[in-house]
């Protein structure tokens, strides 16, 4: 199964998307009466088919509407430092994605080496990320923000992670995550966090957390996390 | 710290391998008295300086050597079949040998649509992630073989687990995993195992296991499986 992703998508107005029109018309050369499946990435999943092929704006005929899904019972939200290497990031967003993940934050911190996101290709990456693993919930991915802005928003998930390295190594994640929650977990840059920063968190109720004995990347212990919350939750 | 890595190190001839030469002399540009640091990739570390430069053959003086690291008390063996694309083979196992594993295999199976692999390149790939994580122990990598021809090699892992997606779902690799064992987890290929495959590989005690409710590419469900054992284990 191929899934379009389409979102916002009504049934008053079914149409695809110029991406997704250009991909089935132009990419795919489906022709009228061709089926299609799509999701809208809120959990919704439609089997339509092509009424008029059109390289825009192509109209669908929807056939059956599937019962929504319900979102998951747990709540994952990741928080990355960018790695200096851009391919890195996509690599961890598309695996994250794969594995399941709800949300996806990119910080800024006083120690990153790199400063910019292009934040339009990340999206470009989950998208697809997405229809390939064939989920119908679109995570949320928020753009690139600075540590002390992210630190002014309100915290909304239950349990909240720092992932760091003192001298005196802190509990494994794993020991400490409760089943069946919203999770938050900060990822550092190559250089990792300052002591400040760690602080700063520590004060809005992040806990310091290791994952686990190896010297790992910064996109690798961000998938690591994603996994353990998985895991630990049988998902 | 940067860890050059020199496999049958000997403090008779505490030489530089042609690589490692070429890297210290004519990329770093290292000169007599620099210290360096070196593993031979099964548990030794060395601290040493560069007696004569050379960029071919760098002559070393031993400054320290270090207590043996012994190996871990779990084995992590994992088979894979070649992905189509090789970047994703490389990525696995850069990321396996960052978290931790101690045998990577590949198989070609039924469905593989790879044939080849570019063993070298894997080699390179797993000696600079050994390296670039401070891990003193090089995995073993075994080139591409049959699945025949590893049925028939006689296992020597104590559990031993095969990925495999059947209509009714099997039980959660987490779910049978006991601690401090040797492990060996076979992952198919895009196409997935055939079912010949399956019934030989559980004529050899694999257990059929999932891992996890997603549709995972096949490097990342390898991944996966890397992490569920280092997870469970505590490392």
């Amino acid at each position: 199964m191929q899934l379009f992703y389409v979102p916002n998508f009504s049934l008053d107005e079914p149409y695809l998307t110029p991406e997704e029109s250009h991909h089935a018309v132009k990419v795919l050369r489906l022709k009228a009466g061709a089926e299609l499946h799509l999701t809208d990435g809120a959990g919704n999943l439609y089997t339509t088919e092509i009424a008029e092929p059109h390289f825009k704006k192509t109209r669908l005929f929807v056939n059956q509407v599937a019962k929504p899904q319900t979102p998951r019972p747990v709540y994952v939200h990741l928080v990355v430092a960018p790695t200096k290497s851009p391919e890195r990031m996509e690599w961890f967003v598309e695996k994250a994605i794969e594995i399941g993940v709800e949300e996806i934050s990119f910080v800024l911190c006083e120690h990153s080496e790199k400063k910019q996101l292009n934040f339009e290709r990340i999206q470009r990456v989950a998208i697809s990320a997405m229809k390939q693993s064939l989920k119908l919930f679109m995570p949320r991915l928020n753009p690139l923000m600075t540590f002390a802005d992210f630190m002014h928003k309100p915290f909304v998930q239950s349990q909240r992670f720092i992932a760091y390295l003192p001298e005196k190594a802190p509990p494994m994640l794993a020991s400490r995550v409760k089943p069946m929650q919203s999770y938050c977990l900060l990822i550092g840059p190559e250089g990792d966090f300052s002591s400040k920063e760690v602080n700063w968190a520590m004060a809005n109720e992040f806990q310091p957390v290791s994952l686990g004995q190896s010297r790992l990347r910064t996109e690798t212990a961000a998938l690591i996390g994603v996994h353990t919350f998985n895991l630990l939750n049988g998902m």
